[in-house]
């Protein structure tokens, strides 16, 4: 089973990386991008794990690690 | 207009964050992890621009400054 977890800064929280990106992009040239926000991607390999537990155990894992829930949310795709 | 973009790793490519992230969850009491690659997610908000041609721009951002395409394949949603 695979997971798929997507982890975004929450509105409001400041993006530096966001910035630095939106930046370059305007160096070269991109003058249409009006805002840039940089989260993670991160893609799991379960073992043999049934659904409902698999989605328990992911949001577990988001909770504990993956996510620093003050400033990130989370989004868990199975 | 938003896209959404995901960058990950090529398959064969070392992921030495996905292997720390591994081994902490491990650490954790994670047994059922078999394997965790990490990539980026980025999110652009784009003015007002037409949806064929804002395709072409974000993979032009793309293949110029978001993605290595050495090491790294990219994935558009707009």
């Amino acid at each position: 089973m695979n997971a798929k977890i997507y982890i975004t800064l929450k509105p409001g929280v400041l993006d530096p990386q966001g910035k630095a990106v939106k930046h370059s992009l305007e160096t070269l040239g991109f003058n249409e991008v009006a805002d840039v926000r940089v989260g993670k991607f991160i893609e799991l390999k379960l073992g043999d794990i049934a659904r409902s537990e698999a989605e328990k155990k992911v949001k577990e894992m988001c909770e504990k690690l993956l996510a620093n829930t003050v400033i990130e949310s989370y989004k868990i795709e199975l």
